[in-house]
C-alpha cells in the first residue's frame, strides 16, 4: 500500500517570507524517492492553537505526518508539546538524551549546557528517537491510531541530515518493498522533447516507471523500480536505463550525476587534465561553479574575468585587430580568449564565454542572449555560437555557463563540442 | 482591522520537490509589508478534489485567499474551475482578454494563439482582472461572503510582476491606512546583537514598529509605520530610521539597499572609480556578484581567479618569496594579490580573497574558515584577517565575499576597511 504524507512546517519566519520552505522541498524529494506520496504541505507559525488545528486536519487526510521546526529550547518552540496533546501521548524526560545533549555542548561547543536545553531531552513516551548529529535538538517518530508522526528540526542542515540518517530508514521499514531510482541527466534538449521521444515507452510502463523533470535549462529522466530487494530493483532498472540513454544519445551527460560541472570535474580528473576559464558576461560564474566542488583544485588552475575589452587585450592577449574587426562579442574573440587563458595559466583545456547578458543589446547591436563559448585544447580551438533568447540577465548567464560545461563535456568524451546533437 | 491571509499553491511539482515554494515566500514578504498577516501556507497538487478541500478549510480561517499556479491552458490547470465551484461563481468568457492573449501571441511570440489558450480568457463573473504583463495567463480577484480570493500565475516571474502591479494595489485598497517600511541593512553584527542593542526601543514602540531579520551573515532592521497617508508615514519614520542608524553606527551599510555589492556598485559609480578582483577560495564569486548587477561594466574592469599558487605568481605577480614564506593563505599573499590585479587591470581599487573554504584544512594546517581579504587602493593596501568558523564550503565562501565587499564599502566611505566596528 502506498503511504500518503503531509509535511507541516512550524515557523513564523516562513510566513513572514524571511526564508523559503526548502525543508519541504528536500523532504518531498526524499519521500517521493522511496514511494511515499506527498499530498499536502502546510506552514503554520509558532502558534499552538493554529498548529493544533493543522495537526487535526492532517491526521484525517494523511497516514504519515512530518513536522519541521519548533524543536528548539526557547519558549516559542511548541511542536512537541502540541503534538503530544493532539495525539494523547505524555511528554517525558529521556535520560539518555539529556546525557547526549550535555556532551554535545561540552565537546562541540565547549561550554556548559544552558538549563533550558533540558527541555530538548523531553520527547513523547515510547517513541523512536532520532539523534541529531549536527545540532542539539533531537527528533523522533511514533505511531498512534494508524498515523505515523515524525518530528524533525527546522534548520535545513539538521533537517537534511536527520532525514537521511533517521527518517528515511524509519519510513522504509514501514514497507516490505524497496523503491530504487536512477536519474538520467540531459542537456540541450527540452523537457517536452524528451517526453515526446520517450512517450510511447512511458505510457505503457508500470514498473519500472519513467518520469521527466525540468531543471533550469536541463531535463532529467528518472527511472524508478519497486521490488522486494535492492538487487531485484537494480536488475529491473539496468535495461531501462540503458534503453533511455541510447534513445537520448549524447544529450545524456551522465546517470546519477549532480550537474554538468560535476561531470566535467570527474572527466578532467580521470583524464589527468587541468582547466582554465576566461569570462566576460558570466563575470566569474564558470569559476565559481567549478570551485564549488570540493577537491576542484586538482583540475582547476584558475581564470580571468575580462569584463572590460581592454582586459581582454592586455591580460588575455586577444589581438586588438580581432576586437576592432569582430567586436568583443564574437566567435573570434571567444576563441582568442580561450587560447589566451590556456597559454597564460598553462592549463590543458580552457573555456571562454563572451556575450550579451542584458538588459540591453551591446553597442554593436547584438541582442540580449547572443553568447559565444570558446574551447581551446591541444588539438585545436572550438566555438559554440548561441542565441539564448531575450531573457532575464541571470537566466542568460546560467544557461551560458551550462553551454560552456556542455561543450567541455562533449570534447572530453570525444564528441563535437560545437554542436548540440544526439550523435 | 488587520486582514488574515492564506496562500494556497497549486502544483504537483512542489509536492514532488522539483521546486521550492518561492512564490509563497515572495508573497508573504509583500503581504506583510502592507500589514496583511499571513497565517498559513498550503500546497496541493493539480487535483480538483484536494484543492476543493483546501479552499473550504481556508475560507474558514482567512479573509484573504491567494492562490498561485494552475492558471495555464492545459488539462491539469484547474484552479479557476475549482474556485468558481467552491465559491459559487460562474466562469465566463471575457472578450477583452481573448483579444489581449491573441495579441500577446502574435506580437511577442510571433505565432498564432493555440485554440486551447482561449481557456485563459475565462474568468469568474464580475471579477477584477489582473493583466499578465510577462505571460499569457491572466489572474483576477473577487469577493464572496467577506472573503477576497486572488488568483495569481505560478511561474515566479509572472507571479512577482502581477503581485506588484495588481495584487498589492488591490489589497491596499481594502484598507484606509497605508503601511510604509524602510530596511536598515547591517553587516558584521549578528541579529541577536542588533536585537539586544535596540531591545529597549523595540518593546515600547507600537507605531512605527521595529523588527529584526537575519539574512545569511547579515541582519536587517525594518522600521514600519501605519498612517492615513504616505507622507504622514514617512514623517513618522524619518526620526526612527535616523535613530537606528546612529545606534548601529557603521555596521549599517545602507537603507533600502539590496546588498553589499549593490552598495559598493553605487559608491564606485558616484566616485567615478573602477574595481578589479583577485580570487582564490571564492573562485570567481566576487566577480559573479558584482556583474550580476545590470550596468556593472561602468565600474568593474575584471579580475583573476588565481586558484593555483602558480597562477598567483605568474599572472598576479605575487612574489615567490611571499608564497614560500607565508603561504598562499596569508595576509601577505592577500595584499600582493590585490596589488597585483590592480596593476594588471589598471583599476583604481582592487579586492582579493584567499582562504580555506574546506572541507579540509590546507597543507599548512590553516583550519577551514581562515580567510584573508585584501584591498589595494591609491593610498595604500589593507587586509582584513578572518576566522569564519568551520562551516559548510558554500557558507565560508559566501561570508568571505560579503567581508570583501564590506571592506570596500568601509574604504569608500572613509572608514577603516580592516576592522569591523560601529565607529
Amino acid at each position: 500500500m502506498a503511504h500518503t504524507a503531509e509535511i507541516i512546517a512550524v515557523g513564523t519566519e516562513i510566513l513572514l517570507g524571511n526564508i523559503a520552505n526548502t525543508d519541504a522541498q528536500f523532504l518531498s524529494q526524499a519521500l517521493n524517492s522511496i514511494g511515499v506520496n506527498v499530498f499536502y504541505h502546510t506552514v503554520v507559525g509558532d502558534n499552538p492553537e493554529r498548529l493544533r488545528q493543522a495537526l487535526n486536519i492532517a491526521r484525517q487526510r494523511a497516514d504519515i505526518i512530518l513536522t519541521t521546526g519548533g524543536l528548539g529550547p526557547t519558549y516559542d518552540d511548541l511542536t512537541k508539546q502540541t503534538i503530544c496533546e493532539v495525539f494523547g501521548r505524555p511528554l517525558v524526560l529521556h535520560p539518555e538524551l539529556e546525557e547526549a545533549i550535555r556532551t554535545y555542548y561540552e565537546s562541540n561547543l565547549h561550554r556548559r549546557m544552558p538549563a533550558n536545553n533540558l527541555q530538548q531531552a523531553m520527547l513523547p513516551e515510547n517513541c523512536t528517537i532520532f539523534h541529531n548529529a549536527v545540532g542539539t535538538a533531537p527528533g523522533c517518530a511514533f505511531e498512534e491510531g494508524g498515523v505515523h508522526v515524525l518530528m524533525l528540526p527546522g534548520p535545513p542542515h539538521e533537517c537534511r541530515t536527520m532525514t537521511e540518517r533517521c527518517a528515511i530508514p524509519y519510513l522504509r521499514a514501514l514497507s516490505s518493498e524497496v523503491l530504487v531510482s536512477h536519474d538520467i541527466m540531459t542537456f540541450g534538449i527540452g523537457e517536452s522533447a524528451v517526453e515526446e521521444m520517450l512517450h510511447d515507452k512511458m505510457v505503457v510502463m508500470t514498473n519500472p516507471t519513467l518520469a521527466t523533470y525540468a531543471k533550469p535549462a536541463e531535463a532529467l529522466v528518472r527511472a524508478t523500480a519497486k521490488a522486494a530487494t535492492l538487487e531485484e530493483a537494480e536488475t529491473m532498472l539496468a535495461p531501462v536505463v540503458e534503453e533511455v540513454v541510447s534513445a537520448l544519445g549524447s544529450f545524456v551527460y551522465g546517470v546519477d550525476v549532480a550537474s554538468l560541472p560535476e561531470r566535467c570535474f570527474r572527466l578532467l580528473k580521470e583524464q589527468g587534465l587541468t582547466l582554465a576559464t576566461a569570462e566576460s558576461c558570466t563575470g566569474g560564474q564558470l569559476g565559481q561553479w567549478i570551485t564549488a566542488i570540493p577537491g576542484s583544485s586538482a583540475v582547476y588552475r584558475g581564470g580571468v574575468v575580462s569584463y572590460w575589452t581592454e582586459v581582454k587585450a592586455s591580460v588575455l592577449g586577444v589581438p586588438q585587430e580581432t576586437l576592432d574587426t569582430y567586436g568583443a562579442v564574437s566567435a573570434e574573440t571567444a576563441r582568442a580568449m580561450a587560447e589566451g587563458v590556456r597559454k597564460l595559466t598553462g592549463a590543458d583545456v580552457a573555456l571562454s564565454v563572451t556575450g550579451v547578458a542584458g538588459p540591453d543589446s551591446d553597442d554593436r547591436g547584438n541582442p540580449v542572449g547572443t553568447v559565444f563559448v570558446g574551447l581551446a585544447a591541444p588539438d585545436g580551438t572550438f566555438c559554440r555560437s548561441l542565441q539564448l533568447g531575450k531573457r532575464r540577465r541571470d537566466l542568460v548567464r546560467h544557461n551560458a555557463c551550462n553551454h560552456a560545461f556542455d561543450a567541455l563535456r562533449r570534447y572530453l568524451t570525444g564528441l563535437d563540442p560545437e554542436t548540440l546533437s544526439a550523435k
